[in-house]
């Protein structure tokens, strides 16, 4: 357990990894949904003022994420907010991230900010208080943050800091679901192996010292599901990481391909699927919100089968 | 030049480049100011109410901002936000950001949004929008972004989709300048390169068909300062890039260190340096603009004498 040193709390914080050791033994489900919100891809009735402001369109997507949150929240161990969509309705829709972040908390979810970010050290640092740490009074927005590797490990050092400070989690980048993942993190190394698979060591390393009570390490990794013999290859490589596994659903994987992802524990991976949840009444006849909550529990249900738990 | 082919304008939009190197040309300087406000670090006529909230912190921080992009225009060619910066201010930070983007490019200046993105080709569509591209009637908040490679080409493309069509620039990490660089950039791949060459090699590629009228493509290049040897490497393998070398200053790199980033003519590379000039005022008796103009001065004197124009 990580000893909250700072803002004069001496409670001890439990780790990110224990709280989801304990969701998913609650819910039986490793399943994240991921929040991308597109004003374009909104319910007609969310639709209708989206065109008026950035604002009107952020105050619309707060509710569907909101609704989507009350849905999904029996079936799922938390949710992924995909900052990039937020970002895009500019300073409105981080006043909707903030706004979902805590809705999601206070539903009893665990918050994953997907944002992968990555700098310099001092300014890692600023990325951490802004996502990981509590800011006075307040708890942190997210339990977890997305972070991408390739500026090194004074530029994750902060981040492990909120791990072991304030029972943060992080996701490092490793291998990617998207096509372009081959272009760099494929490259072959002068040792003979791929990038990916150094940056797996580094993670695991850099997660060693942060493994909590239940065997699991705050320092995660997203692994593209899209190419399960990776997925069993990173299992190796790093056994005490939680592996989050987006790509299921809309970029192709099915959740047998993430079986493998399974072996170091019930909790030791999360599979997010977005769109196939978040959009799944386009095309139906259900209510938005029953069509996400029914594609959630029945994917939840098929990730618990595949896990084999 | 690229066709503005969007929101009906079909005016012809000037690249990044281009505009980059009017301004060069106009104000005789290199130089970029890094504008990395931080509440703590403010002048006490501004620090008052940081502490109250969130918000005040946010205006205080828009002030600093405002007052130095005043004192620094006449001696710079632009400004780049540290976003994780403004991010750490949350909903009213983003607001302050947007505030000190607009107010830069009244005053004239180029704006490059620091805020090494990169993610999957969908999200990625999102971060050019919130960044690079009109918003409805609202120009760009940005003319340049810095992004992350890791995720490789895919991710990198709803970029090159902003530079084609909207005259935007994208710096890619290519070698940066913190020490943790050396962690992933400086892999030797089995060919004997280090990656970072690899990457070189890829941005000089997606640049390639994006070069504007100045010979210079609105794809460029983050190369730390902080080794000079490799900035000359970075320089033949991407001869129309355009480098931008942090590292002056703070990070330890003297004018001298770029001389050899200039060799694709004036403004084939842009020197940034921030705390050294936004705090000037640290330690001397001067006003905080006087002082951060007086250093911005100097220092773009020092860059142009040492780029050899």
């Amino acid at each position: 357990m990580a000893q909250n040193l700072e803002a004069g709390v001496d409670k001890v914080a439990s780790t990110f990894a224990d709280r989801l050791a304990d969701a998913v033994d609650a819910k039986r489900s490793q399943l994240l949904v991921g929040l991308d919100p597109r004003p374009e891809l909104l319910p007609v009735e969310l639709r209708g003022e989206t065109y008026l402001s950035r604002g009107a369109a952020a105050d619309a997507c707060a509710r569907f994420c909101r609704g989507l949150i009350e849905a999904v929240a029996p079936y799922v161990v938390g949710v992924k907010l995909q900052l990039a969509f937020f970002e895009a309705l500019g300073a409105d829709g981080m006043r909707a991230f903030e706004d979902c972040c805590r809705y999601a908390r206070d539903a009893g979810l665990l918050v994953i900010a997907d944002g992968k970010r990555g700098d310099i050290g001092s300014t890692a640092r600023a990325y951490a208080a802004a996502y990981l740490e509590p800011d006075g009074g307040r708890a942190p927005l997210a339990d977890a943050l997305t972070v991408n590797p390739y500026l090194g490990e004074d530029s994750i050092e902060p981040f492990l800091q909120a791990v072991r400070l304030h029972g943060a989690g992080i996701f490092v980048l490793v291998r990617t679901s998207n096509a372009g993942a081959a272009d760099l993190q494929d490259l072959t190394l002068s040792d003979g192996r791929p990038l990916w698979h150094h940056v797996a060591k580094l993670v695991a390393e850099w997660g060693e010292s942060l493994v909590g009570e239940r065997g699991l390490s705050g320092v995660g990794a997203v692994m593209g599901a899209t190419v399960p013999r990776a997925v069993g290859e990173a299992r190796r490589a790093m056994p005490q990481a939680v592996l989050l596994l987006p790509g299921v659903g809309a970029q192709g994987a099915t959740p047998a391909d993430v079986a493998r992802a399974f072996t170091s524990g019930p909790s030791s991976a999360l599979v997010n699927a977005s769109r196939p949840v978040i959009y799944a009444y386009r095309g139906s006849e259900q209510d938005w919100r029953d069509a996400a909550g029914a594609e959630a529990a029945r994917l939840a249900r098929e990730v618990w089968r595949a896990a084999g738990w």
